[in-house]
């Protein structure tokens, strides 16, 4: 067998190995996603959903009234939401549920290369953070007693106005240091599941349905504001907002 | 050239792609990691020095004194800790730390398969969950004026009271349900980097240095109280804890 022929049989190990790759990742590819969440646009869902239409992926966007949530809360695995089925499987938590999607299409949405997966995760811990700051603000409102207050007596407007003078501005100001270095998305050239979870997360704050909070409260942020306004053109976010009945 | 010689060829390419694998896995390995966080047992540092003792990593574990964190604070990423340097490049969060942590040594402290992996994200959502929960229990005393109190009003003791009674057992529930299927560790036969942010998180509330927290509180949670044991039992963890001077 001449030099040629060996040759061949290398490409052809190596062209098997492709296809063996190629098919591992259509089989690993799910048949069926099943996400149940608030028929809201709050986080914990919204990140698993825009995660999902980014990677091109189709779901079923199971989405529960808030009269529904009591009787269906006792039978979740944790008393929680958001859950997914996927392939018949259930799993829970926001968090697991994100970075799964997140190597889902391409996998561009959670890059495996050391830097660039430090980066998401980085900028996902940035975002906990900046929940973390809020929740005592927001949650002083629905559950008063958690911190040793009635409805009568619950401070929202001062802890709300106390957040968005001490914390707000803080937080919005890492994600323009990192936007002012990308030029586009959060980590990068292209959107990542930190922008799936930051994007609802900070979009909120400007959409004037929280009480104490400012509608232009992103006014001072033009960069912040660009990045929205990139995240929303993008067309499977268009496409599923569009679907999903948001008006901008 | 015969089937032999082919075969040979075969074996020769894939040997190969297994050396190149090899050489891969040994230059990712990092060559000098430095950890800063408090002097303490607290989880955000705590979890990734257990990550990093049990996956063979050798790395300078530098504790910061409670004194010296204000002049320290301004000059980092995000006015936080910890943060680790890593040949030579800083990176903060510890959620993307850990993470990082759990791919060293043979990888089975963050499992890539798809249900090991789920589950491992699933159960470090289930502590971020838990630290959730006590979070304004526990910042009560330290911070009273984020919600709205002062030294003075702060309600410390009737909030961790509300929480010893009302959440913690439910979260502890969540991982003794994982242990009885398991016999081991909270993921399976092999400690993951679920359990090491579950450990430092769980042993904390039975070590008697939280006010109201009375020290027998896993008293009600065998399965726990063993698995705490197991933690510790671990040769990798107890070097590290000897070294650290804990008295268990």
């Amino acid at each position: 067998m001449g030099l040629a022929c060996q040759l061949s049989i290398q490409a052809a190990t190596v062209a098997a190995g492709c296809a063996l790759y190629w098919l591992y990742k259509r089989l690993s590819k799910p048949k069926s996603v099943k996400l149940t969440y608030f028929d809201v646009r709050a986080t914990p869902g919204e990140k698993i959903r825009l995660a999902l239409a980014l990677s091109g992926t189709p779901f079923e966007d199971n989405r529960i009234k808030f009269a529904d949530w009591p009787a269906l809360k006792p039978k979740t695995k944790y008393g929680a939401m958001p859950f997914a089925e996927i392939d018949g499987v259930e799993y829970a938590q926001s968090g697991a549920i994100l970075r799964w999607a997140g190597g889902l299409g391409d996998g561009s949405l959670y890059p495996s290369g050391m830097a660039e997966r430090m980066k998401v995760e980085e900028m996902l811990g940035v975002s906990d953070d900046l929940q973390r700051a809020w929740t005592p603000a927001f949650y002083m409102s629905m559950k008063p007693e958690q911190f040793g207050y009635t409805k009568e007596t619950a401070p929202v407007q001062k802890l709300r106005e106390k957040f968005m003078k001490e914390e707000f501005g803080k937080f919005i100001t890492f994600i323009e240091n990192e936007l002012k270095q990308t030029g586009a998305f959060v980590c990068g050239a292209k959107p990542t599941i930190a922008d799936c979870q930051l994007y609802p997360q900070i979009h909120y704050f400007s959409r004037g349905i929280a009480d104490f909070v400012p509608k232009d409260s992103l006014e001072p942020f033009p960069l912040t504001r660009a990045w929205i306004a990139r995240m929303q053109a993008l067309p499977a976010v268009k496409e599923f907002e569009t679907k999903a009945g948001y008006n901008a």
